[in-house]
């Protein structure tokens, strides 16, 4: 973690996330006035949503992360603005359908994130958030640049349904995981970062450099984020333990724990998981199986091996305060788990 | 409708829908092998939802008129073959999206015409074919396609926003609603014409002709959908009478016998189509007040008004088989009215 002097002159920890905050804060404040006036609609019920969504929505990490990867490249237009906004809308439109019920959910009875609206608005104003994003791709005059971002959107949306597919799936392994989490979640870390050499004219070693640290990055954030949903830690980040149990998602914790168990945990596992069939004792029952198998801390140190590449990646470019936040932020990633 | 002479020497009578069809018909066989190509994926879930939205498709009009404009433009090229794919690639997914079924929906035990995936599904393969057919426009390469499609879809995503809160509010007024059938049909069909012009790098005055008759067929076409959703006619068609109001959409002939009702009409309106308590009498009840208010009768003369309108834009353009097609399809729209 960062170690910075205050205006007091006091010495003060800070987290990557907040080093990064700070070193991007000026750009990261013309970002949200684009966002803020791109979402803006005569349809009240837009700008309604979508800023519920970003208000709440937090750590901006993935637009953070194009304006840091820009600076890193020796960017000094202002081109990388627009495209930190594309990032973040892009990202917000898939949190919106993301959050839709399934009908077979509903029946379930599980609470739904999109309560306030309906699952008919969170898909439609996630709709409008992805077309306006294309246009300020289209604004930004770049077939690279659109490229990118068109492919990416199509890979997440690809991964995506991938995840519906292997959710309750109890035969899902650990390959069919990664690609998962690389799809859905990875790439847009990577987009997000190579447009930074790409913005700043690089050559594609630099943008290789950063899509490969963006993608590493991205996948340790996902594994450490499955970690936690079986995690006491989760409780004091604000969060619910036991999500993913509750819907039956196979992460890698579940594919570890699966295939170390026996045939009577592994039916436990179907109950729970495949059929739904859940008592108030087995979200408890499940993390002492994931914690018997060494599931969540071998979790983790796969984690470790992705935050290893990603740090090896940013090697090329010189040392400096963006490279420095970016490391941190990986550190960050890591220091989540504990 | 047009007349033309079969390979027996026959005179064969033939919708403007057929006609359009015969006429591109080799160009729509290479937009239906990229549509197949483009709608794969190693996910097969993508290629069954989306192949089986396709293959009940039917009739392909929107992509069809990209390429009739094309050649009304004189162009000789190949792109309008993958233009006329992105066109039925927004149009499928925002059919699929469309389709979603909100919670409130479900609780009022409608039937969805996504019950085979379920709402999670419509959206992830929603979000992937048009995610890919923003891939298809960045290949293209022009900026100039790609403004005018992602300037399209996100009206009609604004669009569909807006129809869903003038859902079930009988305050809704002729203005609102066109306002809507604009953005959620018209402006697709509107892009999908002015395209020709586009790509066959014509004046803007003919841009805007086949822009403009693009819309005014767009909205002449869905008002006589709403139009036939009360009609006997529509159950020669194949279709089902009476879905706008088991949803309570406000559509124009609702907002015409509304508006000419007197108080004992209106809380009925009221009553059906914002509280949605309908009995099974209800439906034959409504249509016996749209056929003594005549809106239905007054809808169709609205859609002769717009359908004018696009005639005549066509006026610019020399007379050949394209322009005959595209008038022919005019009169076809009007026709299924009666």
């Amino acid at each position: 973690m960062g170690v910075v002097v205050n205006l007091d002159g006091e010495r003060v920890k800070k987290t990557g996330l907040e080093t990064l905050t700070a070193l991007v804060a000026k750009d990261m404040g013309a970002v949200n006035e684009l966002i803020l006036r791109h979402m803006d609609s005569p349809v009240d019920l837009i700008p309604q949503l979508a800023g519920h969504l970003v208000a709440a929505g937090g750590k901006r990490l993935r637009p953070m992360l194009t304006l840091a990867a820009s600076r890193l490249c020796g960017y000094e237009g202002g081109r990388h603005i627009g495209l930190a906004t594309c990032v973040e809308f892009i990202h917000t439109a898939t949190l919106l359908h993301d959050d839709v019920v399934d009908e077979s959910a509903l029946r379930r009875g599980l609470a739904s994130a999109n309560a306030l609206w309906g699952n008919k608005a969170s898909v439609l104003v996630g709709d409008y958030l992805f077309s306006r994003s294309f246009e300020l791709m289209v604004a930004d005059g770049s077939l690279r640049v659109l490229s990118i971002l068109s492919r990416a959107s199509a890979i997440i949306a690809e991964g995506e349904v991938m995840q519906l597919i292997t959710a309750n799936d109890t035969q899902t392994g650990e390959p069919a995981y990664l690609e998962v989490i690389k799809a859905k979640t990875a790439q847009l870390f990577a987009a997000a970062c190579r447009l930074g050499a790409v913005v700043a004219e690089r050559p594609s070693v630099e943008e290789d450099a950063l899509e490969t640290f963006g993608m590493n990055l991205g996948i340790a954030f996902q594994l450490i984020d499955d970690v936690l949903d079986y995690s006491a830690k989760q409780a004091t980040l604000g969060k619910t333990v036991g999500d993913d149990f509750r819907e039956g998602k196979i992460t890698l914790p579940v594919v570890l724990a699966f295939r170390r168990g026996d045939e009577g945990q592994r039916t436990f596992w179907r109950r729970t998981l495949e059929d739904l069939e859940q008592q108030p004792e087995d979200l408890e029952k499940a993390i002492l199986l994931l914690q018997k198998h060494d599931a969540l801390t071998d979790s983790v140190e796969r984690a470790r091996h992705y935050s290893a590449m990603a740090r090896d990646a940013l090697g090329i470019f010189d040392d400096g305060p963006e490279k420095q936040a970016l490391l941190e932020v990986i550190d960050d990633c890591m220091e989540r788990a504990y």
